[in-house]
């Protein structure tokens, strides 16, 4: 036996075809190279879990190495503990939906909902809409069983209705498994869907007969604005993903699925052959953060905090991005989309940045195989201080207006051909 | 919006292909319904986790709680925190495997580990190889994948090569992905594979170009007999499993896989879209159980309670069961493999056992499709108390001779028609 054994690819040709397909984010492999401290990170979009006060987690920790011991070190049922998913259902009672523990199975994140809901319902080929941009983490879930992923684009409004609309026409009645949104301070968009559109989506879902996958991660971060019932309130038809990655802590991979109960009952199936079941130790300790912890005034706190964060951000941009740039004014959860001229390659920029000492995600990361999006970039506040989110824009924007500028006289010198800047 | 929505199935047409073909397991349904408390459980592989002390528990707990805390409440990477890998480094080296961190991905358990291999490598009709019977799990995670699943009988020194050559001589080379094999303490079988034919295996692998997938989670629970070195060690190229779930605890759903960095790129890849990692909470507590408890006195512990309730169960299977019966010998793990007479059939003596306060899994849950081992059933040793296994035989032995006898009743009398006893 030699070591040389692993030092090639033996298994190129037994490898499946839905893996052969999918490619490394190269936003990832970018930042596993990113380790100086010196870089401000504007691109992961980690909670800032430095809130959470020790004295709730050790208190939310305490039954699972107490009383709960048995059970949280033991397997449990795959749907999860009934008690951890009455929490759930206590959880969403303020949001407007109404449902049992029954109705509700856990999952290892909301990651792991966009794979089971994936599993159970894509056949290589078949049709689903998303918006566009969309969550890169989806498009990984769903690329998996090779669907063909149509994105329709959103406004300040959220998901356009009347592009959807014609979408639909195109493709005709029943020929969409299902339509995936995040309706509330979306990823990466910023944007949130309007109750209006909310009402006319799910009128479409019956008249076109597809179903909707709502990912709500980020609902509970709101800083302003109005309330707007989730589209699950609305029907009982709709699988609604949460989490508590952003409103607690993603270490302890806690998750939900809501849906009707033959969803369900397939969730249930595939999630055997998934991983058996989820975390009972962790399922114990969230369930006791919420009954037993603070946990609003917790909240609040990541509230103000990335309220603050964002404002930072905004006027930072103001200040540094040159104005050919737009950019959402997020009410809530954790992103702002950038949109540069046209002819910015928001990919090329982002070495020079990173040399630079700021890190974001390029647009193009969330289209499905990058299609799109190559002028846009997807910047997170909720990690840094606004002290180090102000120096990154500073740091970003002159970046970006140099490239900006070098690109306008390579273009007049005649260098290079192109979109003509405005 | 009205609750009677949902009450019908009207996703029907939109399940994909890979589902409409599962069903639930008979067993786990037949379980829900089995409350009873009088009703002793020799089906589930639960270790018993009240041998684990709470001191070690709240130790292994502390770090997560306290310095360690912005880590273990936080994403991590995909292929989990270097410290817990480490520890697996550590563990796996008392077996005769040597690797680094960067040879090891942490999992949701090892059932997460079988759904990551099946998804890398399967497409829909490709050929792998399993034992017969093999693990239920193992089938499920498989199975979504839609191979063609070929069953290699074992006996008491584990997987017949001799069949297994056959096996591969008809299908050529090339034609197998991979070879799923449990050398240690067989799930469901019980038995374990000497250390020639596991020799041989690796020979042929080459011979015939598959892969080896070596599940272990029972490999450190030895009661009696020679270690035997796992595949692993003898070739860098088999794609080896490790749980904690039967040393420590199934509640925290710590697993990992040991492989070439060419298999590993890509289940880091699918892993990604499945459920973008781990807890890392779970993580800092698993390292610091194996870093800083003594947890080989608590394995210990473990080995010492097994060998007692198997030594129970082998005794009253010679003092209760029928002359007709034969069963396995485990040295070690959680189970027995009783095999009953040809004619008999393990699902129906089922739920004549459920109703005299015993349970157990009919034996053709361990084979794709159910096609074999009806007349067999898996006895789990692990959890009930010697007292509880004697009784729940003595239950068991008496449904058992009830049923054989009316089954030769019947066939004498000429009311059915079948295999003659012997």
């Amino acid at each position: 036996m030699s070591s040389a054994h692993i030092t090639f690819d033996f298994t190129g040709d037994k490898v499946a075809d839905r893996v052969a397909k999918m490619r490394s984010s190269a936003v990832r492999d970018l930042f596993s190279a990113a380790t100086s401290s010196d870089v401000i990170s504007l691109s992961g979009g980690m909670p800032d879990v430095s809130l959470l006060p020790q004295e709730a987690i050790q208190k939310a920790v305490e039954a699972a190495c107490g009383d709960r011991r048995a059970l949280a070190l033991q397997y449990t049922s795959t749907d999860g503990l009934s008690g951890m998913r009455e929490v759930v259902c206590d959880l969403v009672r303020d949001l407007g939906i109404r449902c049992r523990p029954d109705d509700v199975i856990l999952t290892t994140g909301a990651q792991e909902a966009l794979d089971l809901v994936a599993k159970v319902f894509i056949n290589p080929g078949d049709t689903i809409i998303a918006e566009g941009p969309t969550y890169l983490g989806a498009l990984q879930a769903f690329s998996a069983y090779e669907p063909d992923i149509r994105c329709v684009p959103l406004d300040d409004e959220g998901l356009r209705m009347d592009l959807l609309e014609e979408e639909l026409k195109r493709l005709g009645k029943g020929a969409v498994k299902f339509l995936y949104t995040i309706p509330n301070f979306h990823n990466p968009a910023g944007v949130t869907m309007i109750a209006e559109r909310r009402a006319r989506l799910v009128e479409l879902a019956e008249e076109y007969d597809f179903l909707i996958v709502e990912d709500d991660p980020y609902g509970r971060l709101r800083f302003e604005g109005d309330y707007i019932m989730p589209l699950k309130a609305l029907s009982d038809k709709v699988i609604y993903l949460g989490t508590v990655s952003k409103v607690f802590a993603p270490g302890l991979r806690t998750g939900w699925i809501i849906a009707p109960k033959c969803v369900l009952a397939r969730i249930n199936l595939v999630k055997q052959g998934t991983d058996l079941c989820g975390s009972a130790f962790n399922m114990v300790v969230v369930e006791h953060y919420f009954r037993d912890t603070p946990w609003q005034e917790t909240l609040q706190s990541f509230i103000e905090t990335y309220r603050e964060r964002r404002d930072a951000m905004l006027e930072a941009l103001d200040e540094f991005f040159p104005p050919e740039a737009r950019w959402t004014h997020p009410e809530g959860g954790l992103f702002v989309w950038v949109t540069l001229p046209e002819y910015a390659d928001a990919g090329s920029i982002l070495s020079v940045a990173l040399e630079n000492g700021v890190t974001y995600t390029p647009g193009d990361s969330f289209y499905p195989n990058g299609a799109m999006g190559k002028n846009c970039m997807r910047l997170a506040f909720c990690f840094a201080s606004p002290d180090k989110i102000r120096e990154a824009i500073r740091r970003l924007g002159s970046v970006v207006n140099e490239r900006l500028g070098l690109y306008r006289a390579f273009l007049e010198a005649g260098a290079i051909r192109g979109p003509k800047p405005v």
